[in-house]
């Protein structure tokens, strides 16, 4: 998706901030409703993202067991798990289930994204020797700089094999094999990584018109994960073409919405506006699932 | 393969030194024969090796132009090519001609090998806050410590993406799908991010007795990284079942005597008589296929 499709959503922006991912309560539930009055409905909601969100926990912690050498796995382990929560994986099951498939056909490309999305978070907040990558980042470092190099090294390949070795791999090889090149794309050079780099080389030059170099961040770093998301889970469920493409793009909006909510300058006013047109958008690509259960998915479009 | 699997070869070694991949002559052939004698011989295995190596870097390039953004690609471009080569990539087309295959075959999973190869070397010289990640590196930084970090972060998904839209996928997704599977392993936390690990943590310990750390420094850096070369070229050749084992472990050897002839320490005498013997028990694996085409592979044994 280009650079300028949403441009002109941008128009009323006055910030100069580029949009990060949240970087606070790290551990907590991705599940932040907007509005605060409790209902049952929302409550509901509430535990079919907590089910889904445990569900790919357990996979993980079943699958990357603590084990020797302990001076690997324990910062495996703990960095996996410490990373902010992205509402990237839990769409990916959420999107599978919509199209008519289960939960356990998306968990561990659920989980496989959660890996990449960790690993870059970890890479995010790296001390290098010119300066922290992040600027004003209040993660704590448990382990030293080398360590936090090296462990998301091992999560990126860990998160294919995971893919290679899962139930699907040997039930419907071609879903996988497309889903892992989806996964490349979306975590790679032309995805989160080139959003990472233009968030360094842009995001420090403050005073300039940087609406549109937020807006291509956002994009690189939630919107497109968030697609990829969708389309994952849509085509492991086996939904058709057309199926895939509308998740994936309910994904894209689902997560510039997230980026430009829980970013750098997410209190905003000017970003309420432009969230709300991202909605109408994200829920007219669910106009196609009429008669289905979209009720649960949407949800996702108040967190 | 256990880390105590060759430690009867180490009774008389006495370094105290961690082993290496090599640092120096980064951009020259890896094609060193340790024989000086110019043979008639040697210039055509000079030549079967060039030639393996030019098809890598044709189809590297080829996979990835230089295209915008730049910032990005120039920097992915530049780090690929100047990393230090490795026989592994070769050495998976060698043998996946060695079981019959033809060189096409496997020139994806060879590249992606260089891929991954090239994104650990890259980390492995990353500048840090608290120093540089390998002591005494003479490695020149073209870029800044943070597109150092993040490059390889594309180069590794990017390399995945290459195998699952290769030929092959189309023709054998199931040997496709093992290949991830093999690489994922060999470079993650249970294979070259271990060794890296073991690396950093002894490393710096003077004066103690490491002898067994450097060998399973070289097992997990070094002679996984070959097996698996020499497994993924027997696989996508369509070698049998003992083919592949027996290449596997013909690369294990390849890759120990490559850490221990280039790495650091790599004069001490002490070395060559350990060689011999990885030689021995490297030929010893090849003896499966004799009546084919062996004096090719064989000569990897006198780089």
């Amino acid at each position: 998706m280009a650079a300028t499709s949403l441009s002109h959503l941008y128009g009323q922006l006055s910030s100069n901030n580029i949009c990060s991912p949240p970087i606070l309560n790290r551990s907590r539930s991705f599940y932040r409703p907007i509005v605060s009055m409790t209902t049952i409905m929302e409550q509901q909601n509430k535990s079919y993202w907590a089910a889904i969100e445990t569900q790919i926990d357990t996979h993980l912690k079943k699958s990357m067991p603590i084990r020797p050498p302990t001076s690997v796995f324990v910062p495996l382990h703990h960095l996996t798990f410490s990373a902010s929560k992205s509402t990237a994986p839990p769409l990916c099951i959420a999107a599978c289930e919509l199209v008519g498939g289960f939960a356990d056909d998306a968990v561990t490309a659920a989980s496989a994204i959660h890996l990449m999305h960790a690993a870059a978070f970890t890479h995010q907040h790296l001390q290098l020797s010119d300066g922290p990558m992040h600027e004003g980042s209040t993660v704590e470092h448990m382990f030293k700089p080398n360590i936090e190099l090296l462990t998301p090294d091992g999560m990126v390949p860990f998160g294919f094999e995971l893919l290679g070795l899962s139930e699907q791999a040997q039930k419907n090889s071609d879903r996988i094999l497309r889903v892992i090149i989806e996964i490349s794309r979306a975590v790679g050079s032309q995805g989160v990584v080139d959003g990472m780099y233009q968030e360094i080389l842009h995001g420090k030059l403050k005073g300039v018109d940087d609406e549109e170099m937020m807006m291509y961040v956002c994009e690189k770093k939630e919107g497109e994960l968030h697609a990829c998301a969708g389309a994952c889970g849509a085509i492991l469920g086996g939904g058709s073409e057309e199926e895939i493409e509308k998740l994936r793009k309910y994904g894209f909006y689902v997560g510039m919405i997230q980026g430009m909510l829980n970013g750098i300058g997410k209190n905003k006013q000017e970003r309420f506006e432009i969230v709300k047109k991202l909605k109408d958008l994200a829920l007219k690509e669910l106009e196609l699932f009429q008669g289905k259960n979209v009720d649960q998915i949407s949800t996702l479009l108040e967190m």
